[in-house]
């Protein structure tokens, strides 16, 4: 295996400078960030558990903020997580933020404090400043959900427009001739997105009115609410978007208890794919890949740790259709 | 606020001193010990982060080790666990062993690399003298959903038994004549403990046979598989006691597949009360109060980690009936 000792050997480096330049912990001169930077390239060096101790770094730790733990999409991104940064040797500290910014400033001081490796950021909240000040304190980053444009940030986020197409071309093709949608926090990127998807689509359309749009939070309990309120004005609806399974659950129960049969006389979708093999009829939705999506986002972090390069942008992660029990 | 300062001086030893015994570092002498309990005691100290950095420690940091975060019972015990922690400066390391005892003890050994300060075990697998020998390495244990009688170990279990009767009686008070049962997996305490519960009340009754009992592992896709055998069998059984709320719904599903009316013709009832608002009927559960039981779990591994005495053994967790839309 491949030690630091290996890599300050190529380069004619002290191993202390080898650190440095790994843990970006103090100066090192351009030529010998070359030279290492060639031989870590050259011996495929990379810094683990045991040679991260030998440089003098006492943890070996990432973190996950995410607003909830409760919300079930963020149980399997912090699953997805956790397995990526274990098998490279991090342990990951886990952070519910509730979408405070106080508590976020909070976490993120003692995330410095404890000199974290680097920080996963699911927020609706947070600022790009906020992100850049953490970077330039040699803090890595990678925000998911959220995409920074025109700041130099590792975004990740799912396809949520197109995703949002997917799903009202999935119910027009169904038969559906009258689409209700269910929206999540307007405020929140990702459901916004999938929103105007439907908007763009339905606006035109001679059916359409504004008030087949009905708003959720993103909740089981928003979406029952949403769906009784949209069924009172329209009765003849016939399809459902909802955007995010939650709500596309609330709605199927709302429905089911007015009496009317899913997918027959209504067909519903939803968005994101978490484990719901609870609800009967399972729900059809568009599918997030959660688990990939989370250990993309850790192979990027850990990537961004290890000085591999890595393009500050937003990657945008693919979405499919899961066809299920409700259309 | 009062400091370790504070506390060396009216204890009259040094900061050093209050240090190694606070963080069970070194020798303390007896008399040394009894002075600077009672100055803890009198200013009412609470080693917090700052206090921990002086004390010269340099992460204040635990962990939960859980078979997996997937399960709905564990984001809730994670969340309760984290609030409770981050409210006394701690950040919490999320663990996932899949009950893969290798799993546990490369986590265990990196924990205690990491000097973590504590750490809350839930394991199926875990061995007690495992736990002996983190806490001779002063490193505190609180172990959830598993006792371990006869070892000085911190352990809350849900009143699983008592559980189980109260499920039982619950149906058999509803007109119930003749009642199945979905079990867990038998090599798990709680879920032992629950069909204990079940074959007690049930075995000396006229109508009990053994086939009237399934097995559903804990999953949707067990309980799902189990109503359906079960009810070929006995295709008069008007009552379901399952194991835990995700095999419930799996029953509730093969019900609902098979045309029986619930909760009119079978009534269903679960165990654990995890979040599942997005099945309908809503299921009546017996209910664990996991968030308030995961915060005792940390609070009492707090009370540990600051030497604030607790007696080692096992704390019971009440359980209450929550009567929803499947009874």
């Amino acid at each position: 295996m491949t030690t630091i000792r290996d890599v300050s050997k190529l380069a004619g480096v002290s191993v202390a400078t080898v650190s440095r330049l790994l843990n970006q912990s103090g100066y090192v001169s351009k030529e010998a960030e070359i030279a290492i930077m060639a031989a870590v390239q050259k011996l495929n060096y990379k810094p683990n558990n045991i040679a991260r101790s030998l440089a003098g770094k006492k943890t070996a730790a990432v973190a996950l903020m995410v607003p909830d733990i409760l919300n079930p999409f963020f149980p399997e991104i912090a699953r997805a997580a956790e397995d990526a940064a274990a098998a490279e040797g991090y342990t990951l500290v886990l952070c519910n933020t509730d979408n405070s910014p106080v508590k976020e400033k909070q976490y993120i001081e003692t995330l410095i404090n404890k000199q974290i490796d680097g920080i996963i950021i699911s927020s609706y909240t947070i600022q790009p400043e906020q992100i850049i000040a953490l970077q330039d304190r040699s803090i890595p980053v990678v925000a998911i959900d959220k995409p920074f444009p025109n700041y130099p940030i590792v975004t990740i986020t799912a396809a949520n427009r197109h995703g949002g197409e997917l799903a009202v071309s999935h119910l027009q093709a169904a038969g559906c001739s009258k689409i209700a949608h269910i929206s999540g926090p307007t405020h929140v990127h990702a459901s916004r997105e999938r929103t105007i998807a439907y908007e763009e689509i339905c606006k035109e359309l001679p059916w359409f009115t504004p008030t087949l749009i009905g708003y959720g939070n993103f909740t089981v309990a928003g979406g029952y609410q949403a769906m009784k309120d949209i069924y009172k004005k329209h009765p003849d609806v016939d399809g459902v978007f909802a955007g995010n399974d939650l709500m596309a659950a609330g709605a199927l129960k709302a429905l089911i208890e007015l009496g009317v049969k899913v997918p027959e006389q209504v067909k519903v979708i939803g968005f994101d794919g978490v484990r719901m093999d609870m609800v009967y009829p399972e729900i059809t939705t568009i599918s997030q890949q959660i688990y990939s999506f989370g250990e993309t986002a850790m192979n990027y972090l850990i990537r961004l740790i290890n000085n591999e390069p890595v393009e500050r942008k937003n990657y945008e992660f693919d979405v499919e259709l899961l066809h299920k029990g409700t259309t």
